[in-house]
Parts: C-alpha cells; structure tokens; sequence
C-alpha cells in the first residue's frame, strides 16, 4: 500500500488548502489518538492565520478518539514539548515553523517531551490510509483551556537558566518574526536583566516584512535596521521559536556552527558528557568538545533527539543541529526561547558584544561553502550520486574517518571535510564543506563540482538548478 | 443529482458517527459561510459529549469559508437567535435538540434572527454535495470567546418581560433536562422573583436520569418528585431550552394546545394582530383567539417561523407550534427560556397554581386523539394515503372548512376536526382528533382507523406499528 | 495590640459588608502574599453573589504581594488543596462553606496540600492590623486561567478511587446545594458508573430552597423529594462541596459517626494505621477501628489537619471529623467529593442500599445526644462552666478516660461518654453524650442538666436559650 | 470640605502605590457605580505591570456598587469609548496613557462614548470622600469576559475609513511603545494594505526602550531605527493608543498642528461643519478649514469632547488637540488607532510620502515656540500672571480678536499670535506663540520674555526653571 508521507524533518509542513485542510487535520488528529494511551494533549499555536482553523479541526480529531484537549492558545513550539513532559500528555504545536504564511503543519511530543521519532511518524502516515473508527459517542473527549502554562514556562526556564549577578542591562534586539514567542522571548529577557528592542512583535500570519525563516540573507537585510542602536547582539527567531538566529550588528549574521559551539562551551563547562550533533556541523564543535572534555557523536539531519532518546538524556549534555538546541538538563525538546535565554545571561555576565565573547572563548570561524545541484530527469539522481561518492571516496585526499549515517562524510587529517547527501524531499545533490584554509576549501570546491558535472554529464542528465549557501 | 437530505423539521439532528461526523460538520460550516456574506458568527453549544467536537468542526468550515466564529459557549439555543438579530450575524446552535445523547446537529438563525427558511437549507444540502472550495490562506477566519451575551440576554429578557409587583416567591419546579438553559433558566426565575427548585441542572451530555425530550410520558413518570414540595407549576425543558413543557402537580402534563392558548391570551392582551399556528393544533386556540379580537392562522409543521417571515414580525403577535413559542416583538426565535419567564410572572402575579389560572382565564381541555400507523411495504404509503385521503372527505360528516396546506384538515361544524398527515421521515401515517366531546371523539377514531384497515388491506399492505398520543 | 479574629473553626466566614468587605479582602491577600515565598497562587472560588468581588478583591492583594493568580473558576473546595499540592503553589478557595448567602470568606492550603494551620493564621490576623507595603511596581502580581486543573482533578481522583467492576448503574440522588460542585460531582459519580439525579444543581448563590448546611433538619424537609425514585443512597453537600451528608430514603439522615466509621472500615480494609477523629465523635468509630486493627486518636474540633501533619500523612490511614473526611494518600485536604466517589463506589459494589451495606458490615448507631446553653450574663460562662467540669468528673460515675484536649471528655466502663466544651463563637456551654442504652442515655442527660442549672442559679445566672441536635 | 483632585486633563493617572494604591481604586470603583444607572461596564487595560491590579481591584468596586464587568482585556483606550457606545454602557480603560511605567489610572466614558466631563469628575472625587455604601448581597455584580469585541473594533473601523483601492503595498514603520495596540494597529494597517513594520510591539509595562510619551525628543532618538528601511511615514502610539504621532524619516517629528491641519482637510472634503480644537493650536489649521469651507472654534484644552458633547456630533466634522483625534461621524472618544487608519489609506492613495502629501495638500509649516516659566515662590504666580497678562493687551501690537476660555489667547492682523496660560498642575505660565516670519516670531519671544521678567523682578519672585518647546 503507498503511505502518503506527511512528515518532513521536523514535523508536518504543508501548503494550505492544497496540501493540508482541516479534514486532513482531523484524521492526523484521530490518528494521533491512538498512538498511546493518551488522556490529554496540551495544543500551542502560532500566528498564521490557519492557526485557529487547524487546532480545532485537529482538536476534533484528538476529541473523536477520546482524549481531551486542554488548550494553551497563542504559545512557542517549546512550550508544547514543556507542558508534555512536564504533565504527562501529549504535546501538540500548530504551526508551519518557518516556512511560508500558507503553509501549517504539526510538531507532536511524548509524554516525557521528545518529539515523534519516525517510527511513530510512520505509524501515523499508515493510520490516516486507514479508516479509523472515533470511539463512541460516551467517550469522545472535551476541550479546557490553560494559559497559565505559559507563565509557569517563563517561570521554570527562568529558573533554570539563573539571572546574572551583573547589573548591565543592555538593549538587545530581537526580531520576532511576527511569531509565536512575540511576548514570552521579551519577557525571558527582560526577566534576565535585558531591555528587548522588539522587531516584528506584532503576532501577525501574514508576515508582512520578513520571510520567518531565520536565514543569513533573510536577516541581514535588515542589518541596518537592527544595528541602529549598536546592541550588543541581535537575536532573530523563526515563526514559532523553536530556532535561533544570532548577528553582530558589524560583522553581520554568526554561522550557527560557532553557536552549537558556544552552547557546548557553555554546557560542557558544568558537566561532562556527550554532545550529539548533526551530520552537517563544523570542526569548530568538535574543537570546543575536544577542549572541554566532552564526546562529540555525528548523528542523522532532523533526528538528533532520537539519538538523543537512545542514548538517554542523562549523560547527554547537548543536542544540537544549525538553528536547533536541546539541553537535556532542561528538556528534550528543541528550544529557541532557552537559546535566547543563554545568550541573554551570557552578555550580561561578560558585559560585551556576544562576538567578542565568541572570540574570547576561543571559537574560531573556519571556511566553508554549502551548495545544492538540481539533477534532471529526476530518476537519474540516485545513480549520479552513487557514482559520485564512488569517486569522492580519493577526490579530495585520503580521509582519516568517513561517517555514513545520512550520507558521505569524508574527514581528512588536516581537519578538512566534506558532506555529500541527497535532499529527501527535492531531486538534488548536496555538499557541506569546510577547510582550515581559503586555498583548501577553494580546491576542495573546485574538484569536487568539476567532477559531480562529469558524471552527470557522462549519464546523459544536466543540472538545472545551483544553489550556494 | 440525489442530495442527500440533512436538515429535518428543526434544524440537523444526526447520530454519532454513523449520519453525522467532524468531516461532514466541517463540509456543513464551509456550505453555511457561502450562503450570506457574513462578517461573523455567534455560536453556542448545549451539553452533549460531542458538543466541543461538533463546534470545533463546525467552526473550522466557517473559517475555512472566512467567517470569524465568536464562540458564546454552553447556552440555550434561543441565545443563537437573540445574538444572530441584536449583533447581525450568523446564529449557530450546535444540538440535537431532544434527541438522544448518541445524536447531534445545528439550527441556524440569519441576521435577523430568524430560523434558516427551507430554502436556505436546500441551498446548502447541494452545495455540501459539491466540491467547495475554502477561501485563500490570507481571508481564513478566526475565533474569539464572548460569554457576556449570555448576561446580555438574561437583562434583556427579564427587562422585556417585566419584573412581577407581587411579592410572592412560590417555589417552582424546573426540569432542566441535563441541558444547555442549566444556569440561564433559573436566573431568569429567580430575577422574576421565584424560587427555582431545579431538578437535572447539572449540565451532562449522558441525560442520565430522563430522556431530553419533554414528552408527556418522559416527565410524568418523575411526576411525585416533581410535585413533592406542591408547586404551583412544574416546568420542564428539552436539552437545548428552544422547548418547554408545563405540568401541573395534581393533574400532569398539560396539553400544549392549552399552553398555546394561554399565550395567546397573554400576547393579544397587550396589542391585537394575527396568530400563527402550526397545522396540529386544537380548537382551543381558536376559542381564546375570537375571544381576544386576534386572527388566527394554521400552517405547516416546522415551518411557522417561515410564514411569519413571509408576513412580517410587526403585525403579527404569537407564532407558535406544540412546545414551541415565537413572541415577534421580542425576536423571531423559538424560545422556550421566554416561556420560562412569561409562565413565571404569570404565576406570581396571580398568586396561585397555573392551572387555576388557565381554568379562570377560560381555556377549555377539549378531548384529543393523536395516532400514527407504519405501513409496510414502505412503497404502498403514499397510495394508501391518497385513496384514504379521497375517503376521509365526506367520511366524518360534511366538513365546513379543509386546510391543506400539510396534509388534509377537515374541520366541522361541531368544532371537532381531523388531520391526516404524512410523515416526513417514516412510512407512517399520522391522524389528529379533536372533538367537543367524548363520544363525538370515540366516533372518530373507529370510522376513521376503520377505514384505513380496509383500505391497507386492499392494498395487500399491513400496518406493522400503531402508536397512540 | 489587640488582633482582630478574622479565622474560625475552618477559614475564614464573615458577613458582608458589616465584616468582610473589598477593602479587607485586599489587605488578606497582601498579607497571605508575605506568608511564605509563594510563586503563584491557585484560586477557586463558589457560587455565591459575592464569589468574583471577593476572588478579584483578594486577587488584587496577592498580587499587589507579588503573587502570581491562576484562577481555575467555579469550582470545589478540595480542588483548591489539590492544586495546591500537585503544582506546588498556594491554594485558595472563595468560600463561606455552609454559611447563609450574605457571608463569604476563604480558605487558604499551603503548598503541600495541607489547610493553613492555626499559628499561619494568626500570623496573618496580625499582619493584617499592621500597614504592609506592597512590592514595587516592577514586582507585582498578573493572573492567567487555567479552568484545565478541574479535568484533571476529576481523572485523577476517578483514576484514585477506581472504577467498580460490577455493571449495576443505580440512580443515585445528590443535592448540590446550588453550590460548587454543581458539574464535578455528578460527573465523578457517572464515571465510576451511577447515573445522578441531581437537585438543586444549578449554580444559584441566593440558595433559593435549602441552606447550604447539610444538616439533618435541612435535608430531612426534603426526603420525599429525595426519595420518591428509591435511591440507594442519597448524598447531600453543602456549598462548596468539602463537606457530604448521607440519607437513606427511608431513615433518613445517616449519623455522621457511622459515615466516619465507614471510612475507617474501607481505609483499614487496605492498609493499617493511625485514625485521627474530632473529640466529638462516638464510639462506634472506635469499635470499628479497633476491630480493623487501628489505632484511634481523638484531636481538637477542626484541627485535625494540623494533627496531621504534626504526625504525617504516610502512617495515618485517615482523619475525619463529623461531615468532613481527609484521606491522606489521596491528600491532607478536606474533600466532600472524594466521599461522593467512595459511597458511590461501594453501594455499586455491593448492589444494594447504603443503610443495608452499613448493618452489614456491623456498624451500629448508638443512642446520643447533643445540646447547648447559652448563658447570661456573658462573663459569667467561664465560671459556671469551671465549676460544672468540676462537679461532672464524678457525676456520672467513674471515668476510665478523661480527653482534655478540646473540652473534656470522660468515658466510662460501659463506653458512654460525655463531652462538655466551651463554644468558641458564643457564650454556650456545650455537651455531647453516647451511651450503649437509651436508658443509661437518659440518666446523663437528667443528671447533667439538673447540675448544670443548679451552678447556672448559684452565679445569680441564667440559661436564655437551650438547643438540643 | 477639601476635595482630593483625582483626575487630570485625561483621566486620572497617579504614581503606584503611593497616590493610587488597590483601596483607592474599589473606591472609585463604587463611586463610579452610583454616577449613573450602568448595567454594564465594558473594560479594557493597557500593558503595565499593574493592569490586573487596576483592574480587579476597580472592578471589585463596580460590582459591590451593582455593576456587572465585562472584560475585554488588553486593548487600546479608544476601545472603550467604542464598546460604551455600541453597546450603551460604561467604558472604562485601566491606563495611565503616556506616563511612566510607576504610574496608572483610569478614563472612563458614558454610554454614548464621551469621555466623563469635568462635573462627572467632580462628583465622583466628592463621592470618593464620602463613605459609599455598597449594594445590598444580593445585587452585587458578577463579571464576563468578552474578547469578540475587539475583532468587532477592528472590523468595524477598516469598514469605516474603507480599503483603498490602489494595489501599492508600502511598509510603514509603526512604534507600539510596547503598549495595548500592539495587535490592533498593525492588523488595521495590513487590512488597508500596508505592511506593517513594528518596533516595540512587544506588551511590556516595563517600557525599556522608550517612553510611551510620543514626544519629538522620545521618538526622534530612534529616527535612524524608524528610517532604515526607508518608510513613506512613521507612526508611534503612546502606550494606551488614543494618540498618535508621525514622523517623516528625513525631516522627523511632524508637527501636532499640522496633522490636525491633515485631517480637517481629509473630513471637510466628506462634509461641510464645525472644527474644533485646544487653544493651543496654530494657524495652519484655520488656513485648511477656511479653504475647505469648515468653521473653526478653540476650546479649553483637554476639553474639546465636552464643547463636542455640548454642541453635538451631528454638525462637527472634527474635535482635535495635538496627539488626539475625535472624528464624531466614527465616535465621540479619542482614537489614535483611527488616525493610523487615515493615515495609512492617505499614503497608499496617493502613493507618495505623507510629508511630500501634506506639501501637496499646501499645509504649510509656520514658525512656532512654545515655552513655560517656573514661578517661586509658587504663591505669586497669579499675581504675576495677571500682572503679565495685563502688559501682553497691547504688547505685540493691537490684536484683533482675543479668546479668554483657557488663559488668553491674543491674535494679530498678520496672522501672528500669542497665548498665555497658568498651568494646572504646576506653578508655570505658559506661552504659545506663532508667526508667519521668522523675524516676527523672535520680536515676539524677546518681547515679551523680556516683560515676564520685569513682571517677576518688580515682584520679589524668580524664575527657577524655563523650559522650551
């Protein structure tokens, strides 16, 4: 039987109504039912203006196989993952993330707050093919609603993460996004000692001035804008806070690789452990690990927390991917609040520019690229690539490791590396580089394209699309 | 093409799942926003399990469609209507009225109030056939939370109908029936200055204690609990407070067509005009009517909201149906909760039993009849009805007036009368009798069943199920 | 300094305006707010008139103390002591109990769950006369909703006290009291598998038909009403719903020390341990304890809580007090409803009548009485009653165990036993008796009283008023 | 009897908790709930710390006068006036406007939507004093939440000033000053459609950016924030959104007199009538509503609503001071979200830049100067002030018309003029002066500064503080 595949890399993202409409909704919402034994789901939602269409028609789906659904209403993705482990139920967020004002979609989490592996994401693709029975009449489940989770949120985390000593209180600017966490990333921060310049507060579906993708060049156009007041450092969150983006307000956006190893520093500093992070991630993580102590594991693009639930939280002390942090002492699920968080006491306590701070801890900015290729006819994609990483495997020099979980991940001795994998969802090939020098990584581009165009060219194919960043 | 039939005589009414399930609730919104061009919509719910269910997709149609829900919460369905007219939006009551817990559905009420005509209900069984398409991304609709109409129409009500001079404060019985008018009900009692003995006025969606229906036999059968503390009069809801019944706690249940009466009474006491009533009513009616210089009118089962549409709110003073109670000057909507309030001052201000006061007002209890047969095959109905029909014309004597605006009346010079009518939704034929006395009465129901005998089988037909009252 | 008493035997009962008005409310809340270093507060309020202006007046202080308020809404008492406990906050409940409808007042839990102790309120009483100062504005206090915790108190104590297995669904009748409990209950009783017939169900803060207290006179005026459906058991709270009378259609009022010793029976029957009961109390709990394997201790009138935690929850098995039952693995507050779920429970059980279940497992009512004196003048009470405690140590035989902890109680060989108190409120004197034969019951009384009016006529005093039950 | 002065030239707003504390607001609470017969109070709250204090502890005084709350929550100041007279009842808005985040307070309006006069103030300060008794028990008033009406706000508005036809799409940088239109102005200017550019939309009674006084100083700090991406106008709220002010991103702060200038134009294009406006505004504005065919008349400052009230909506096309806008054909409150409607639609109309609009408009910018004067001792200033007065006749010349309703005002043939006032809460004279020239507006500052001076001397007095602009 063909299964339609709803989920992406993080959760379901879909186009509205042509992908995603509230009787698909329903069904995913009954189908999510009867994955466990639930008693009840805490729902967040994010601005779009799908969002209240798509919570109770899903809701409806929840309510039919009899659980009861307890609305936290307009709230970050983070807080879905929280009020799960923290209550012991489901945790839903009703949003796109950061993908366009007519998309929606769905992050679901455990009752101990992981989100869904794909084992369970399959069991549910499988579910809604199926006609699946709501319970009868004397059991379908009602609906509550309980704001005061977000308040106890801001509370814990504020907690948890501790207010400075220090009595700066600088301004900060952070761009919202138009999203979910428009008061609780301000409040974090304000709580911590901060004064938030808030951009794009307004909770606002239509997100009228930026793209809420937080990407380099989505951001620095804005650069201007956000550097007016000379913040010591400029936070930018996606549509539902989940992620992260962190500038300089001079040298612009900071490559997420130096922030997972800011976060690493930061972690590792109070406990030793493993740090998990994703397949695409620079040696410059892997330098602050080393330094600190900690055990550095690669692991699968958009799946790190399911390593992390393998390993066990308890001797993890990070998971992370670019944009993306888990800090397991907090809770298993991706946290960009926590991450504003951080940054925010961090500042505070070194009284200067987070850059600065970066420099001062000793996290280098090596060089890398990151491009795509658009194969056509889609069908010779595969085989381009197998012969691709065939010749990959002595291209650029003898490889000291090669890590095969999700894709080909040549390491040479001189710290080089290259990253070839397929898109999961488009017919492209993609490669991650990064080199300790600009010759290196120059050489390693330069030889890797040149043959990638041979092959394709020797299979009768051609690339119809580059994408570089 | 065959549309499916979903609307009955007063709005939807379907089980759960089986007739009506959050897909086609969610198609049924998305019909109902194209209709008109609503801005918004008012809705409650009454208690049933499936109330959050079937407004939450319900409401994602309408949004779907572009309309903004304002959800009033659990209230009587006359809340829809008073909203609908007094805020100019659509009014959704999300009930299945008396039916059983396992069943659900809508009444809908337009911008003036009144009840969706036939027509507006065909328009949207096709278009619920036809694939409808939701409005764009950007015009999706929204949703808000607005009790405080509820308040509103308790201060509007208790002003339209007058706080009693007297100071009496009977205690009065009222059956709530587990039902949506659980707080409103009462409040309104007590505001006139009764004292409210509720009785199942915990709201609960399992009726476990009556069936929400406020038949005859439902409510006699708690008859001495009812009448244990000697009421002057009981009162008794269905589930979502469009109905309510009156008993007497010597004599039970009293005739509707009495009730109807009394109201007339009422109504044409303050200004004179025209009397709507359904085609089943009795001669009682009459009586009060000449007596209090009105002009009556009968018309179809269901449908008396439609003619007073037709002839318009500010000529006409009652329309009303057995159970149900439409005063033009306070709004266009069946409301049982005004009938709460009305019986109560009465009440008061008379200082005695209710139906004392029917007794002094002058409104006779004239001896009725009321019967149905279920012919089998299903097919041979429709003959039988006609040729039965053909019969019945000279069979009772020679009638002096024949209403056949639903089924056959025939009216006779005694004042005794005879309807014949089709069921809408069972092969079934239906007879009501009404005659001056006993004996006049026996005499009709012998030649008349006598007479349908010999003509099913005739037929080769049979009759498989006789019901009486 | 002179301190107003503000606290009574539970919480705090005033009548408004005269003795609890806003302003009062305000300053309880600042001073609560200072009591202990609460991070927010959770509050359930009743239904009288006054419940939102006493919830926002009280609200107002706290916050002002920097308290953040969750407001769960109309709900029962004992969900004020169970969020308390289970989110680790300050439980508040918006309540004068059983008071007539002008009193209003609270009843504060602390974070474990436990009712404030005597030594909290007075720290409170003093705080109050004193001028406290508010935190900085930067300090103060919000509120959220979270109407959840009333869905989660209802499964988890469903969860507690487990559905039966047997399939009997009996009509069980409740009295709701217009009160708090007016949906909880009822719900609680039809997921353990009865169908409630409720009464006086909606919420109505006049109390049109009976006063709040379930006290025998008040519930027996209506055990027709009750019991004209032939219950099993009819059940009775009062306005907030902590507290549970029982009724038997045909005996009507069930003594509370038989309810007390039903407990006792049930706790012990599962595990073995300390019972703490009020000095008021009668032997049948004794014999019941005694024959279960526990240990019975008698503490002062409505402080068992605070006995309580003096010993701690996890080896005490329960502790009750006439209408008011905790049982410490559920948790150390008062909770009526929980006595709902337990008699519920067992009358499905056992599938016959509560009374029959109580003969059966050897629970008798033994003959007792309860009267008091109101002396005049005022100042001379305290006297008069010193010199009748004298006389009563050998006036009715010799004890073989005198309780001085609340009062004095002297028990004999035969196992009656009486109990003279000072009121706290009045200038009563007041006696309570139990013997194992009317006969022996009859002489305490006779002897008591005819000693009692002889001092009361030595002092040149007078009795201006008797009241016996 | 001295009478404590509660309210300003807006409402009143007092320092926390020292001048306005919890107990003071239930007391004008309760003197306000005897001012009139309210049903109903319709309450909205801006962002600060303190709102729910305010809030709750005001309403607590509404309801024990009588008053049933019905909360809409946070929203703009001019919500208020609109829920007050669409739905005839008492508006309230918990704010202190523009004040620091330390200080809050009240604006209230009747049921047709004006704000309270000068005598409705003074009779509540008087009642205030008095010892208020609140309603009996048992008509105490209970509180509704009733979000809906600011979607109805909304939608309400966008009908009225009409969506304009032109495609362009502008951003327009709008600064919420963290205040309660955070979402309300934004989604307006979006519905017209701009897209909204939002800096410190983030609700935070803390202010940590800028003050939420809309002043040239305040706001021209952040020009080059407001500038960056090049806005055809900028607009900042101050935190409770009845005001508004506009910024040109390269010439800054536009002056009050002519944005009032703009909108006599704008609504005598729709009809011909009476403009009124405060005594301190300037020529610019005669010249518009000569031109346009309107009449103008000075009010006292502050007041313009009350001379709006006096000579009736019906016939006056516009009441305005710098910063406030009443449009009596929308309603009697000051609206600033009303102004950033105008706006908007203006600048997409005409698809230019505002400043290069009212240029086109010819709405010139005449030279002004606006200073005041700090008299000690602070008894002799009226003395002076009379004394000054008395000078200032024929000081710049022979007026020709003079207006005396709020201090004196002094108008000359060439257009110049000059007005002198006491302020009324300090012990300042005020001058406002104008000129066509340059060289006119100098002569006139030395003038007569230099004869205020003299004035002072010859008096024993001193300035102690001169402050300008």
């Amino acid at each position: 039987m063909l299964v339609l595949r709803l989920f992406g890399t993080a959760g379901i993202r879909k186009k509205y109504p042509e992908e995603l409409n509230p009787i698909l909704a329903y069904k995913l919402g009954l189908a999510v039912s009867t994955i466990k034994e639930w008693n009840k789901a805490y729902i967040v939602y994010d601005t779009r203006t799908t969002s209240h269409l798509f919570t109770y028609s899903f809701a409806s789906g929840l309510m039919a196989g009899g659980v009861n659904c307890y609305f936290i209403g307009l709230a970050p993705t983070p807080i879905a993952g929280y009020a799960a482990k923290k209550y012991r139920g489901l945790g839903v967020s009703v949003t796109a993330s950061h993908n366009p004002p007519e998309y929606n979609g769905y992050k679901f989490y455990d009752n101990e707050g992981y989100e869904f592996t794909r084992i369970l994401e399959k069991e549910i693709e499988e579910k809604i093919n199926k006609q699946l029975s709501p319970v009868d009449w004397s059991r379908v489940g009602t609906s509550y609603w309980s704001e005061s989770i977000i308040d106890e949120y801001i509370s814990d985390l504020v907690n948890y993460v501790n207010r400075p000593n220090k009595k700066w209180e600088p301004i900060i600017v952070i761009d919202l996004a138009n999203g979910a966490a428009y008061k609780v990333s301000p409040e974090v921060m304000r709580k911590l000692g901060a004064k938030p310049l808030t951009i794009n507060a307004d909770p606002n579906g239509y997100f009228p001035i930026r793209a809420p993708e937080p990407r380099k060049d989505v951001l620095e156009k804005y650069l201007d804008l956000y550097a007016s007041v000379n913040p010591p450092v400029i936070l930018a969150h996606d549509g539902d806070a989940d992620r992260l983006a962190v500038l300089d307000p001079v040298k612009g956006f900071i490559r997420q690789d130096r922030i997972i190893a800011f976060y690493a520093y930061l972690l590792l500093s109070q406990r030793r452990g493993r740090v998990i992070v994703s397949i695409d991630t620079g040696r410059v993580i892997d330098d602050i690990v080393e330094k600190m102590g900690g055990k550095i594991e690669r692991y699968v693009l958009g799946k790190t927390h399911e390593r992390l639930k393998q390993v066990g939280a308890s001797n993890t002390v990070l998971a992370a991917e670019p944009w993306k942090l888990i800090d397991p002492s907090w809770g298993p699920w991706v946290d960009g609040v926590l991450q504003v968080a951080l940054i925010t006491k961090t500042v505070i306590e070194h009284g200067k520019p987070f850059s600065k701070i970066l420099d001062e801890i000793g996290i280098p900015d090596y060089p890398w690229d990151r491009r795509s290729y658009k194969i056509s006819p889609v069908e010779k994609r595969d085989k381009i690539y197998n012969e691709f990483i065939e010749e990959l495997k002595h291209l650029l020099g003898e490889p000291i490791n090669v890590i095969t979980i999700d894709g080909y991940r040549f390491e040479y001795s001189d710290y080089s590396w290259i990253l070839a994998r397929k898109s999961g969802t488009e017919p492209k090939i993609r490669l991650y580089m990064e080199a300790p020098t600009n010759e290196r990584l120059r050489e390693m581009i330069e030889l890797s394209e040149k043959k990638l165009v041979e092959i394709v060219k020797k299979n009768n194919a051609i690339i119809i699309e580059k994408t570089i960043g």
